[in-house]
């Protein structure tokens, strides 16, 4: 069994190599064969996981209880699905995607609905095969967040979604003052580069087991125990975007770092779900990344990289990287704003997935929330419902891991802070012992435990909203 | 059967990125997983090609005279070595290579010795296993060169020896006056890769279809029919070294470029022989890239790029990039001198593995062989016998396809120019005509003709010396 989960993750690796390439450096021709490789590999991998041999391994193999136990979920999840149903998902999807990129430039609903009625069916006809306790959205879910009940965070999300827009109009109406381009001037890519990395590394990045390369859209991938490639890109006129972005992908890569390597090919040495990912990601980027502390080192450097800094005074600067506006692109959106864009996805995908919400229905629907979340009504469907690429690709049930990233990083954050070492590093902007508290409650796991269990067992509480509204209502108000 | 070969290709090209990646980007603590992943492949790709389905497949498959013979003869390669052998030879080499590094490092044969011994052992149970008509010798060669003979090639090789080093006498002679340094000055990175580039594309490369990237030692991969990726490595003061580098590398692309992409999979879709992929490299490095025509076109350009090259007329620019001197060191040879480095080598082994010629003697008769052909003695035997990899890696019978290629390269070059519009292009530095010849004659065939039957229907006659050492007497006498 060893050996054969040794070959998938062999599989998978050199697969997510193919991919990184294809993403940072093949040259365009390329595609054509390099989907074929991948096809394949894809078609590999799922032959050995739904495999006579993988099911006897289950049976006989001592691997530990947890290992045993996230084994046999990933083969029920794999074998459950008909091969008819596989292919006909990863064919509307194609499909769908192609529509949705057409749909959107021509801001056009009407070009997307027929795809997403299907992919909608084939979401249902998936979450019926696999099964659920409560509703169908529990069976997607699930995919993204293991072991998560959709009526559950449905009601940690309702249980502060009014906290979070007042928050998010007391931000607003407190940056409204703040040039949007305060910080923005000359920053030559070399000079941006030089600073990501220095703080990459001073965060615990290891760059002999990683590096960071330039993509469209920036990412976090792992091609081995000791090999995880963040990407970011470059605006030449604000460092800060891309400097966020990688120490986002840097908490990402972090935790791949942090999980135990020799246990590279079993889920005790995997990451356990994308909420607790989005967890490390959001750590760094947020918590870590935008305090006073990391700048109060960091932004003498900045100012010796670009010059035009050298007039922004510390508070002038934290005020900058905090500044929070209303947007109606979640891509785009800051700290104080960007759940909102959440719970309104969250909750017309459960509607959707009901039936309860029609598809012809989606672009008013969408607007309505957003104008209740936000006050204001989204310019048009590129702007509003047609803005984001998930569903087209069948990522039904994806979103919500992300405001659970947030929640998770903030209760994290500050049960780590508890730790005297943890608390005086970060009053001094050394995070190295929270990096530490985190490699220890968190990275070390993988996925022995559940995330909730994870939770609970790092912080005593699985996930609550506490902690995140309390740093919310610190940092915007 | 079809289906077979392409499994094999999408395994052989996935093997070749996790390749490049090493090489080129991967950080340093990647190796240890990685070189699990490329063993897994080598025993995939071995398991396929030696497998009952393959086999089956040849008698049964219709896939063309050319390939079924080609395809044979790599099975019954495939096959006829042991397992046991198979893997001896690979430890072998690991360990051999490793010592090979010391050996070199500390400039003692001794510590090679035994390796060369084992190495020169197993060379012969191979021979045995694949069988041969005249020497062992002849077996190996074959590896690199099919069909090639080794008495053969050694005729010819005799036949131009003496020539070769009245030639290079000359050449010495003549250039003792060109300060090595002439061309040196300050060449940024940035436009030495612009120049290179621009070059590259002029001679045909499709960058849509390949890139150049950094390397230690330079090299030319194939990833896919439409992914081909050169190297190189920079010289802050001496431009030429990565220029003359990427044309050679070029030179390869171009080759693999021109293959029939839909046969990517077939012997009809890949190239023939080292012997034929040299004389590619060779002609675009040396016939192309050192003549006047080429230099008329790009000195202007190069001086705008490089200004320390604006004092410096285009008679003495090409006066010093075919500057001759002796160098113990074969990768630092010139045009003029080259060849006498691959006589030696072509000897030595032959001898080596006949028996004629004992481990143990190998410095001295390095050293003598040496001083018969240049004039003088390596200083030592890091700078003699102890300067190249390929024995370390197992790769006796490969040193001879340099010589094959150059002289296949003035062949091949001497014959285009009898057509006129090739002839025509030449004068006026614009290849694109002779491109298209060796596209033609020499690319689109693949594997079809075997490599001295692919020379006799481009040029009318097999290798032969006479346009390589009229070559040679023009520019050098």
């Amino acid at each position: 069994m060893q050996d054969l989960l040794r070959e998938i993750a062999i599989l998978n690796s050199t697969s997510a190599t193919l991919d990184w390439d294809q993403e940072t450096y093949a040259p365009s021709k390329a595609v054509e064969f390099r989907s074929k490789q991948m096809a394949y590999f894809a078609g590999k991998i799922h032959e050995l996981k739904t495999s006579p041999a993988f099911q006897e391994g289950l049976e006989n193999a001592s691997l530990g209880e947890a290992n045993q136990r996230e084994l046999k979920h990933q083969f029920d999840r794999a074998t459950k699905l008909p091969k008819e149903l596989v292919e006909r998902a990863s064919e509307t999807s194609t499909l769908a995607k192609a529509a949705w990129s057409e749909a959107r430039e021509k801001d056009d609903f009407s070009l997307f609905a027929p795809h997403l009625s299907k992919l909608l069916e084939i979401a249902r006809e998936q979450a019926d095969h696999w099964g659920y306790e409560d509703e169908p959205y529990d069976a997607l879910l699930s995919e993204y967040e293991r072991a998560a009940k959709t009526h559950e965070v449905a009601g940690l999300f309702d249980s502060i979604s009014e906290d979070l827009a007042r928050i998010a109009a007391t931000a607003v109406e407190k940056s409204a003052t703040i040039p949007a381009d305060l910080l923005h001037g000359p920053a030559p890519i070399h000079e941006q580069v030089t600073l990501n990395r220095e703080i990459a590394e001073s965060l615990g990045f290891d760059f002999q087991a990683g590096r960071i390369d330039t993509t469209e859209h920036p990412f976090c991938t792992t091609l081995g125990p000791a090999d995880i490639r963040l990407t970011t890109r470059y605006d030449k006129d604000d460092f800060t975007s891309s400097l966020f972005g990688v120490m986002h992908e840097t908490g990402h890569g972090l935790y791949e770092q942090g999980l135990p390597g020799d246990d590279f090919h079993l889920p005790s040495g995997q990451a356990v779900s994308l909420g607790i990912h989005e967890s490390q990601s959001r750590l760094w980027e947020n918590h870590v990344g935008r305090s006073r502390p990391f700048w109060e080192r960091w932004l003498p450097r900045a100012q010796e990289l670009f010059p035009h800094l050298r007039n922004i005074a510390l508070d002038q600067f934290l005020t900058a990287i905090n500044r929070a506006a209303y947007s109606s692109i979640r891509v785009e959106a800051d700290e104080a704003t960007y759940d909102l864009h959440i719970l309104l996805r969250f909750k017309l995908e459960r509607a959707l997935l009901t039936g309860e919400l029609e598809v012809s229905d989606v672009p008013g629907v969408w607007n309505d929330t957003f104008e209740s979340l936000f006050g204001f009504r989204p310019a048009n469907n590129r702007e509003g419902c047609l803005q984001d690429i998930h569903w087209s690709m069948g990522g039904l049930g994806y979103f919500a891991t992300y405001s659970l990233g947030n929640l998770n990083a903030a209760q994290l954050h500050d049960c780590a802070a508890q730790d005297s070492e943890v608390a005086g590093g970060n009053r001094q902007g050394n995070f190295i012992p929270l990096l530490e508290w985190m490699q220890k409650k968190i990275h070390a796991k993988g996925s022995t435990l559940l995330p909730q269990d994870l939770m609970e067992s790092a912080t005593g509480s699985p996930t609550k909203p506490d902690a995140y509204l309390a740093h919310l209502r610190e940092r915007f108000c």
